[in-house]
């Protein structure tokens, strides 16, 4: 069975695994209070530009998206995302748990733009109304597609008309700042939001995000919001260990290596798909495509390869998920694209 | 530097990071939904001796204890536990955030009685009170102490006549099962608890506990409450390798191996500390201690060793905790004891 | 200053008022439990035709949809609205803050249909996704529409096959029973739904509602949430005498009454506006108009009348909200008519 | 059968009853945004000496305890309270269901002391632990006693010493002030807390109490936190309505009259209790008064008169809590007074 089911099917890149072997039997103190992890905090300041911020270390996607959020909010608040947003869609309701509304629009490409959030404005009326406070985009997002230097500034100076906070969430931040379509740098995105992260768990670590926030309001007292949140990690350094490691090299650290070995993968993927006369639904370039398949093709192709089986679409066909990783090699790519002419 | 700071302060045991490396480069699904979990999950079916429940692999203690009683309790019940219990003294708030009252009782060294959770009853009243539903107990407790076979029966016979749930933390389950003043069993808490853990994290894992429910009610979206209350790992088989591998030998298995190192260092340290002519606080009995030590004592001890300068005590005294883990080396301990002779 | 403002401006009906008065130094319990509350609640199982259910006397409108709702669902579950609902658009968020999402559809002409539910459903995937559990109506809407009764079960059979609730606000069942463009009756309402209530307070009492709840997990401590939800009254025997007035004489009791001359005035009110050449936004034919007018106008009329200024229009024209109540007359409404032509 | 339950076991006093019947038809804004409610508003300012504050209508005590407690805190911090207390005892878990602890300490004759915050402050060590941030008392206590003037201003030096707000519950507040054992005024609480509530429904009134806050964060988005938390009375006005006619005659006012005609009448049924040899549970000097009486005399006194039968006591004895009302008459206390000697 080969897998592209999804960016986590597989454990720790070795790099970042012998990282974690190296260290294993150091003492430190728990918690992410220890010295690799505010090394590796040290190492996202130097790397992002910018030393007024704070860096936490955190355990999975969810959590950060969840505790950063809530940490931005006041009872009366709420996040404005595409409707196809993970805090949206794939988080079981854990935004509203702490008791925070998402305002969803429907998003353009799975992006939102700031005619969608002047549009959330319009339903804002008095002390009977929540009132927009963040908004949160993801890059790349949830249908593989990417925000340009363009677009994010256009958000930035919306938000900033409007009071709000700007919340990126970077899962999979490596294929997105590697992809071709896209000019925009992580440097860029420390300049224009409030908050970020570096998604680790999709890029190659065991577990583990590192979050950048600007923001004093949401750095007061983070710490006991991962705490309460359930978000906080005994052995803390681990997630401390695996970002020292991934990041160190800069431009060629395993980080970036991983981000351009899933687009490249991807992009093989795409273009066999292409060729085999298959469109896709959306327009990712990055590790996650849509390709819109026969359903008899699909139950086939389930045989040999693990993917998602996403949506109906039109004239008997599928929608299905294919999700290039660190681990995706050539012969996976060539034997799926192989099955598509049997 | 030596360490008796707690029993997460190393990484994984050997065996247990061995287990990691073997099954790095397997591919399998996310969400603990993989032959590993799966097959941990049996192994612990049959360690206690039951098949009438269901068991998750959890990340961490707190979003165990959380979600577990997040699951149990209608908005309208309650936890009840010792006021020194770990859900009320050091989750930061994390059930009342989840919007449910911990009632909290004068523990007796640490546990709850029958006695205690009757008296909790005598504050209900109406439609004016929240329900007492689920007694909360941990084995070890928070001071180091651990319930008798006798002790669990009249609380689950206590729990019975109230029609409450009983539920054991386990994190330090290890160091409670093989204490040699306690005669429970692990098929003992499987037969008188609603739900118990199996504490990994503080037992030799990177990370996770495995959590045993035996509650329709509670099983029922279980997993819907990891997903909502962020305990939900993408790469969950990484508990499950490592619970095969801590349990894999039965009562030679490294988690009794773990726990009976673990106390046997305790009782050699106890037993210095007690010829050196120091007492200690609570009557503990498993890893972890609380000697009571002149605070000069106590500075000239941080220089060398570290651990948690835990509460004042009378006559220019200090408390302190020193925990031993799989990790402690007779040579760690012996340095502490010549240490407190200096 | 002439208000059409809204249903809540003056104080209680003359009947209603007179019953408080009559009643104001009797000693009865609190909290609703007194032979008021009992009595009120017993004329509404008549009125109904169903005594399988329980009665509640609610402080308003707000809190009666969120403890319903809160009492309803499961941490992991969500209510289904249409978008326009005053559960989503006036109540500050006051379903999340329990922990629940609404999920909002488009509405047809402000109501919820079969379709919209089932395309709720084709986000639910498994545990990262909350469970659409209950769907949130309103007689009449928030838009002045009414439901009919063929509508009212096809949204019954509807949810049947999702296995989930329906509720239906009545904070304007008056008008709504009592609109000539549908057949709806109270009795049907009470076969079709799991829970609904019979607003007082935008029907001529000074405040409460009436909640009427036919399954049994939600009557299971429905008191508890009332109280922990800030709804319970002290004085709550309130209530009851003022449905009790407001009930008695059935179909010529002063619910029906204020219903019909609520409904009269604002067809009066809306042939006026129609002659004198205007439109409308949206088809009520209840107690709520929306008509379309120019902004110069506007302003005039706001010298005199006291309205809502509702929503932008196209060709520089403003969508204004007028209500009538039971204390509207006949000059207030000529007076508006005649207002048009100046 | 006389009523000793409560101090709302009746309507509203005549004279706060006749405001409403005379400003019955009148039209005005909802939600308490109403001339009414602002000239209550103002006299409450002019009242207490102090213009640097908010004043809202509320529409009962528990909504008013947990929106201004909820509207204090971040998510990590806790109010603290004696055991006894409302918000811990009363009010079904809603202030734990809005996330935040309530933080006991077992009060001293009903009070909280500077030494049990103290005391509280000694569980709190870092980001594991939630933080106490609002003390919470009530004048009068649950058991009927009153704060003097240099008990709140210890309290205060104590809240200030760390960062604590200080918020007193008045839903008594009416027999508090006219206690002849305290000195302190509503000037004096007027100085010396954060926050503080004049008590309606317990004092003649319907419904209603006025909420006065002077702490800025607590102010901001008050009204939407009242929304939200269901607290927010369509009708408003009839609470501003009320209070204008409660407050109207400074010390001769309705307000001041009921409270000394509860502690007058409360004082004639304590002498005559303690004239018939029977002793007190409590200190209590106010209108709720808890006698210890032999259990065969308590169901002998239930078939005449109302009243809770509150807790059991030593030697085959009950205590009960006897209540004094403004609609308590010398009759009433004669009875029960005849009654104790038959």
């Amino acid at each position: 069975m080969i897998y592209f089911r999804s960016d986590y099917s597989q454990g720790a890149h070795p790099h970042i695994l012998d990282a974690l072997i190296r260290t294993n039997e150091e003492h430190t103190d728990g918690y992410a209070l220890d010295a690799h992890s505010e090394h590796a905090a040290q190492m996202i300041k130097d790397m992002i530009g910018r030393q007024d911020c704070e860096v936490y270390m955190m355990v999975g996607g969810t959590p950060t998206n969840i505790i950063t959020t809530a940490a931005a909010l006041k009872p009366w608040e709420a996040a404005v995302a595409p409707r196809t947003a993970h805090i949206y869609t794939h988080e079981c309701g854990a935004l509203e748990a702490t008791g925070h509304r998402v305002i969803t629009m429907d998003g353009v490409d799975g992006k939102l733009t700031p005619e969608l959030i002047d549009k959330a404005w319009l339903e804002y009326e008095d002390d009977h109304t929540v009132i927009p406070r963040l908004a949160y985009i993801s890059h790349t997002t949830e249908t593989g597609t990417v925000y340009t230097k363009a677009e994010l500034q256009a958000l930035r100076k919306c938000c900033d008309e409007h009071d709000m906070l700007l919340y990126l969430d970077g899962a999979r931040l490596g294929a997105g700042l590697t992809c071709e379509d896209t000019d925009l740098t992580i440097r860029d995105i420390a300049q224009l939001t409030d908050a970020f992260y570096i998604g680790g768990t999709k890029n190659g670590l065991l577990l583990g995000e590192a979050v950048v926030i600007f923001n004093d309001y949401m750095n007061d007292h983070y710490r006991w919001m991962i705490k309460q949140k359930n978000g906080m990690l005994a052995k803390g350094r681990l997630i401390g260990v695996q970002f020292e490691a991934l990041l160190e090299g800069g431009e060629d650290s395993v980080f970036y290596q991983i981000g351009r070995h899933e687009n490249a993968m991807a992009k093989k993927l795409r273009e066999g798909i292409e060729a085999a006369g298959y469109s896709f639904d959306g327009n990712s370039r990055t590790n996650q495509l849509f390709p819109i398949l026969p359903e008899p093709l699909v139950r086939e192709l389930e045989k040999d390869f693990f993917f998602y089986d996403w949506a109906p679409a039109e004239n008997g066909c599928r929608v299905i998920r294919l999700v290039t990783s660190w681990g995706t090699t050539e012969d996976d790519v060539n034997a799926f694209i192989q099955a598509l002419h049997k």
